[in-house]
Formats: C-alpha cells, sequence, structure tokens
C-alpha cells in the first residue's frame, strides 16, 4: 500500500536549517557560527549513498532504504524558493531545468500559479487551498507510489500535527544548530515505531520512524 | 586517557524527562499525554541492554557499548531526588539502599551536606561549588576510569555549554514530548563526530559523539 513519507536532514538538535532563508544561503544564516551551511556542508561530505533530504537527493535515501521512489512530493514554498508574496519575478525552484524529482512535485503557496513544466519529468503544481488538498492532488498523481512530504521542517510539521505522514526518516548529522527551523516544533506529542535502518556508512544516522495514528 | 562522558535517553524531539518531576513522577508529568512516563515505559520495554540513562542503567549502557565502568558520576540535584531548598528531610537518592553506581557520585546542590555511604560502594557527596569543582573532585575519585556525567539534561547542558564533555551518548526513545527538559537548550552550536555505534537491537537507537573543542 502507499504511503505518505517524509525525509528529512537534521541536526542532533532537531534543526532542519538556520534562520533567514536566502537566495544566496537557501539553508538559511550562517550567522557567523555556520548555522545552515554547516548542516549542508557535512551531508555533502558524507557519501552519495547516504545523503538525503535538503538538497532534494531523495532518490538517493529512497535507493538506499530500498523503498520505490515516491510517486508525486509536496513542499512548502519556503523550500521551493525565496520569493515571498506574489509571484512577481520569475522562479523555478532551486534545481535547475532538469530538477531532480521526475514526478509531479505540488508547492504549498497563498499565491496562484500555473503549472510549471520542468525538463525529465517534473511539474511543479501551485496549490493554495492547503495541506490536505496538495496531498489529496499528489495521492492521484502518485497513483500507487508513495507522496514524499519534501519539507522544509514547517511544512513536515504542518503534516505531522495533521496525522498524514506515515513514515518519517531522519538523517541526524553530527553537529548542533541551536536555531532556525526546528523538526516537531508545535506538533502534538507523537508515538512512533521504529524501523529498521541500515547501519550508518558515515557520519549521518539514519532514524525510520512509523508514526503510530 | 580517561574521559568524561555522559549518557542520557531522550525522546525524537530531544526532551529527557516532561515537566513537573515530583517523588512519585521522577520523570515528570503525564500531561495526560503520558510526558515523561512514557519516555520511561518505553525505556522498560526495551532489553536490558539496551536500556540507558535515565534510571541509572548507565552500567548497562557501558557494557553494552564495551566501555569500562565510570569511576564516579556527577548528578544535578533534581536528578538525584525531589527535594528543594534545604536537606529538611531524609532522602537517599531514587535508587534504594544499594544504588547502581557502586562509586562516588557527586551531586551538584546549594545547600551544603554531609557524604551520605550507601551499600555496594556507592557514596553520595555534595558540592556547593560548582560544576567545575564537582567534575574535579570527581576526576580524582575516578583515578584513570572516566567520569560520567550522569543528568538530568540541565546539569549535562551546563557541562557541554562548558566544554567539558568528550563523548556523549544518546539513546533515541522513538517517541515525542514536546515539553520538558531539553538536551542541548542554552548549548552554543557543537561540532561533534560520531562514533561507531552498535546498531539498535531494539526501538532505541544509539548515537555516539565525540564533543569537538
Amino acid at each position: 500500500m502507499s504511503k505518505v513519507t517524509s525525509d528529512l536532514s537534521i541536526s542532533a538538535d532537531g534543526y532542519s536549517a538556520g534562520p533567514n532563508q536566502t537566495e544566496q544561503r537557501p539553508f538559511g544564516d550562517d550567522g557567523g557560527d555556520g548555522w545552515g551551511s554547516k548542516l549542508h556542508a557535512c551531508m555533502f561530505e558524507t557519501p552519495e549513498e547516504d545523503r538525503a533530504g535538503g538538497d532534494a537527493n531523495v532518490q538517493a535515501a529512497a535507493a538506499q532504504t530500498a523503498v520505490a521512489a515516491p510517486g508525486a512530493f509536496v513542499m512548502g514554498r519556503n523550500m521551493f524558493g525565496p520569493v515571498r508574496g506574489e509571484w512577481d519575478r520569475e522562479w523555478k525552484g532551486w534545481w535547475g531545468d532538469d530538477p531532480p524529482f521526475h514526478v509531479p512535485v505540488f508547492v504549498l503557496t497563498h499565491h496562484p500559479r500555473d503549472p510549471q513544466p520542468m525538463d525529465g519529468g517534473t511539474t511543479y503544481f501551485f496549490v493554495t487551498d492547503g495541506i490536505e488538498s496538495a496531498l489529496k492532488q499528489a495521492r492521484e498523481a502518485a497513483g500507487n507510489r508513495d507522496v514524499s512530504i519534501q519539507g522544509g521542517a514547517s511544512t513536515i510539521n504542518q503534516y505531522l500535527a495533521a496525522g498524514l505522514i506515515d513514515e518519517l526518516r531522519l538523517h541526524v548529522v553530527p553537529v548542533t544548530l541551536g536555531a532556525g527551523t526546528r523538526l516537531f516544533e508545535g506538533v502534538p506529542p507523537l508515538n512512533l515505531q521504529q524501523l529498521e535502518s541500515p547501519p550508518p556508512k558515515s557520519s549521518v544516522t539514519h532514524l525510520t520512524y512509523r508514526v503510530l495514528h
């Protein structure tokens, strides 16, 4: 049966990004202490097959955990890009002309926009009527494959709070950030069931949880 | 060379205990949602060799991770017991007449008290002049063995912030609590080096970090 999954790289203190994301720094402020970029840098020190989340190498994580690639993605607008408010400038995501998704991606936004087809099978659809609608559309697009809630953490938190995520795969990077966007913030207490994960091949620990409803 | 280590069981969102510890609920409020006791219960569903922290089965964790048992412990007063202010009632810790430490335990407090010898080699010493003094005394007592900062999280945070912990061993329990005493709270960003940990034998994931200074 298809699932709703989420892959996220977090620091040991649970942050997925530093504060103050900009176009130049999609993972947020360096703050003199190396906030977001520290998380980012650490992810890219790891072997290809150990990377996941953040920079959209969910496929790599999927390959590693021997699950099928998702049939659709949902992401928050801040993960899609730094543009806020109206779509008053051209922006087609952080991932270039041929993004690594290769399936429909549903972007949560308050501002309507026409679908944006890209090379390689990715199309960005813009959803203005909330997280449940985005998930419904993603499920329909995914058919019998999984839907991945791609992030960021605040989007994942909304889906967790709504009880809509079945499996959460965390990739814990050995740094602490102390500030930023935090997984589980504002989410009511959860019961999780730890599923088997491969032993770490690098400095990143993989935790795979089934979210018990 | 002997190290300063710390073993702590935490929820997936980084809490080591719920709020409002009492004598009846050493892990804090159940809050209707199973705060602290949920963490506690989950720890005790796990095999003996997978338990650690919290209820002082550090020895079990030590055995599992094939490190020597500590030669001395340091703990915060709230971990030692529910008595606040002056020592105006008899309290000899949560662990009965023969506590599982079997070595000197240095308890941080603002209120002087004579050493409290117990059965089995444990003696509680009460330290009123701060964390560095407690660590110094513990190092002397431990000789060439490690010193374990036993908890709770607020004590560990003080030692982390002061750069005094060499190795942090986290035992991540598959629940989230959403409130309570949180590891890393108020601690400046840390660089960690992930050390090899045994694969999880149960629902608890073990993370072993060297704290890079």
